[in-house]
């Protein structure tokens, strides 16, 4: 064997690893009986040591010398050199954090999950307050050890979007809010009522599931290499391009849940799915940081595929034209007397409101910032605990106008912090953007693409998107397939701009 | 920590990669999509490696040693002096084994099996018999390997019936004959119909699986601990007591299949749920020999429970005195007509068939004592791989006066062969034996059981079960159990008793 073929066989296992974990955490999530949990804890817990033994080991240094030898001048974009590198950066990051510190920060983590979830429905956020604060204090420890230059929030950061940083966040965040605000404030005013009580009646989930499954497979999900399945939270996973699989939620009185739900998983999942066979096994889909097998680079190229399909082509008023006659035919009484621009306008209506996840595209976005301010100064201390609860009701109404009456609907709303995923958040608006730069491309290379589109012909896109980001798993970071594919860097005019156009058009001055 | 914790620790581990490996078998056979097997096969080989490797180390003996040295003096019969014990055994004999045979073995029945899967729809013996030959070859070496006295099939039958040896049961097999041929050639030269066309009406998987699943929890299976699933072939899996599935197979045009199966899976499961949760993620649930995470002492006893449950509770009379009529609530048309007394004839109907899994009880163990005696004849070479098919048919002839016309429907009927798993057919007799004592034991230790059954409540005889086989796990071997139970060791003469008592008055002279 040579020093990079030895490398390789050890990552494939440690590959083969991630991916079983993956499958006990699809199984925990789908179809583990209630009793069955603290046992797979055990599980997984073991798995994880094993996969942290196993990744920082002396035994990984010296793979990857040999395989860093080896490669060494061979073409820097090469999945070779690219597989070294990042497994490299992944260790470098692993060895300096201390394992007391990782076993405090699983420890705070299981505490504060079980924590939140007594104070959110009991609209206590003073009980949850204390383990905020010991994750938030091992989490500036987590920055410490992996070391940052200019803000503690880019080392955590590092975990999630190699690329990004507090400052780039900030900025973005200027510019975005320069659009959206004057935006949304325009709508509200307007005040045009869109109807949508047709959304809210009786649609039985299994008519939800077939139609949703159909547009899926139309987008190109391989059954052959997946299954659908229904979870409390909606969630995509894979175990290799071979099996990646995707849940949605039924709800049988609110009809868009899990239809849009699942065009949003099939975008994670095309990406899982288009990912090079080569590929396969390789550090190129193995996420050591987070110790979990993935194909995508970052969790907001992840989430820039996953709105790319729901929201672009899902929420386009062509995608309508064309597949809101399937719909009706599979709800007739539910949607008798709505004609398409009644459903169009309706699946795209306007409204502040309290809950991020309900959030339309104009707001949604709004939500993130908020909590992505806070983080950031939970991190660096210029934000305290304590104050969360107010600043969380100044924030909303400043950015959205709305005022949680509870903490419950407000502070204690998400599940991020309860595990101290700070730094996951800003995927989702990076996400936003990047899907609508990735779509100004693929419209530049693809002649007649949005034609293409109308006639529910999905193929060239998916395959300019495979080709242009999905094959290439990890190998290069969410700034380099944007230079690659645009030309430039992240930039929001474009998301701006399809907002607006959207926008103006669905609510004219 | 003590040298026991420290052995207990480790073994726990393994224990976790072993339920691991478990749910990744589970999620094959039920849910994987078809192309995900090739890395799946991957991820479950990795896994297969690294429990081989912990549990075969240096560091595993020096556990032992220690923990030997801790519990010396403590009560023979404690689970730390057994589990201690059982792992010894089990490091002893996988010491010994090279690891060159573990692979060869593993290739070669990667190999047969696909060869064996073409062979036998193809009706072509010749085609398999060279892979036949080679595994036969290569568990010769496993039994040298192991090390035997006075057969090899001895060393063999150690990974699966550790009590049981070759001479022990040709002896068995000669008294089950005794007995067994004589009531069969009485039963068929009697040329009694049994009316059966009724099971054979169209009968919907969703209603069988309703009714099944209310008898199993009234068994006792425990939905909070477990869930049922449709599979190709019915199997019972558990990842520690606290989550124990099974499956069955639906016929919509043959009824039995399902029910009895499901009965049958049942049994399996109560012995996993039964187990006592002070043995969870130990070694007296852990099969380091096969690899598995299991809490049932050998295949035979295992089997004795499925059986049990099956055929002694789920085939009797009272049984369906009781609960004939809410059959018919959930088949009203298909059973219209059909009385208590014509239905339980029918599911008790003997005729000697060509296919094993869908014998009866009379002719059933006939079937595997070919098989047995054919195996054993391999192994010692007395009998060679290029007469099987023609020996097939003589021994069919001799049990059962059917012959296969295909060896499709003969030599080349059951996938055991094919994967070289020489040594498990014993244990479906076995189980059928011991199902008859341990049923007998109830008898004498509870009062009044036979009321309480024919009233539908399990519960003492469930509680029976638990108290003397169940909960020990793997602590006690087939025998111990059923000395401690029945005062001897394995007699066919309860299960003779109960098969002439049933089917003298099924088949009266």
């Amino acid at each position: 064997m040579s020093g990079y073929a030895d490398f390789a066989a050890y990552v494939a296992e440690l590959n083969d690893l991630l991916c079983t974990m993956n499958i006990l955490t699809w199984d925990v999530r789908t179809q583990m009986p209630p009793e069955g949990s603290w046992t797979r804890g055990q599980q997984l817990a073991t798995l994880t040591r094993l996969v942290q033994e196993r990744f920082a080991s002396d035994h990984m240094g010296r793979l990857l010398d040999a395989a860093e030898a080896e490669v060494r001048g061979e073409d820097a974009d090469s999945y070779r050199v690219r597989a070294v590198r990042s497994t490299r950066d992944a260790y470098t990051i692993v060895r300096r954090v201390p394992a007391a510190l990782v076993g405090e920060l699983a420890v705070q983590r299981a505490v504060g999950q079980r924590v939140w979830e007594e104070a959110k429905p009991a609209n206590d956020f003073a009980r949850f307050a204390p383990n905020l604060k010991a994750m938030v204090g091992l989490s500036r420890e987590l920055a410490d050890a992996i070391g940052y230059v200019a803000h503690p929030y880019d080392a955590l950061l590092l975990q999630y979007e190699p690329d990004m940083s507090a400052a780039r966040l900030t900025a973005l965040f200027d510019d975005l809010k320069a659009g959206i605000l004057p935006l949304l404030k325009r709508i509200v005013d307007g005040g045009q009522p869109v109807a949508a009580d047709f959304l809210y009646r009786t649609y039985p989930a299994a008519q939800q599931r077939a139609f949703a499954l159909e547009i899926a497979r139309q987008f190109g999900y391989d059954l052959q290499r997946g299954r659908v399945d229904a979870s409390a939270h909606p969630f995509e996973i894979s175990f290799t391009r071979q099996d990646v699989r995707m849940t949605t939620r039924y709800q049988e009185n609110y009809m868009p849940g899990a239809v849009f739900g699942l065009f949003h998983e099939t975008g994670h999942a095309l990406y899982e799915q288009g990912v090079d066979p080569a590929l396969t096994r390789s550090a190129l889909t193995s996420d050591f940081l987070g110790q979990y097998a993935v194909g995508g680079v970052s969790f907001g190229t992840h989430e820039s595929q996953s709105r790319l399909w729901e929201n672009q082509i899902g929420r386009s008023r062509s995608f309508w034209q064309l597949h809101f006659a399937r719909l009706q035919s599979y709800f007739p009484e539910q949607l008798a007397g709505v004609d398409v621009e009644q459903f169009y306008r309706s699946v795209n209506r306007v409204r502040p409101s309290l809950i991020r996840v309900e959030a339309d595209e104009v707001t949604y976005n709004l939500h993130i910032m908020l909590r992505v301010e806070i983080e950031m100064g939970l991190l660096d201390g210029s934000i305290a605990v304590d104050d969360l609860s107010e600043l969380w009701r100044a924030k909303m109404t400043e950015y959205l106008g709305v005022v949680p009456p509870t903490d419950t609907e407000g502070v204690l709303q998400d599940i991020h912090w309860s595990s101290a995923q700070f730094g996951t958040f800003p995927a989702y608006t990076i996400g936003n953007v990047m899907s609508a730069q990735f779509m100004q491309a693929a419209r530049r290379d693809v002649a007649g693409l949005d034609d293409e589109l109308a006639a529910g012909n999905y193929t060239p896109l998916r395959e300019w998107l495979t080709a242009n980001i999905y094959r290439h798993g990890r190998a290069f970071s969410p700034e380099e397939l944007l230079q690659r594919t645009t030309g430039e860097g992240l930039t929001p005019r474009p998301y701006l701009a399809y907002l607006r156009e959207k926008y103006d058009e669905l609510y004219p001055v």
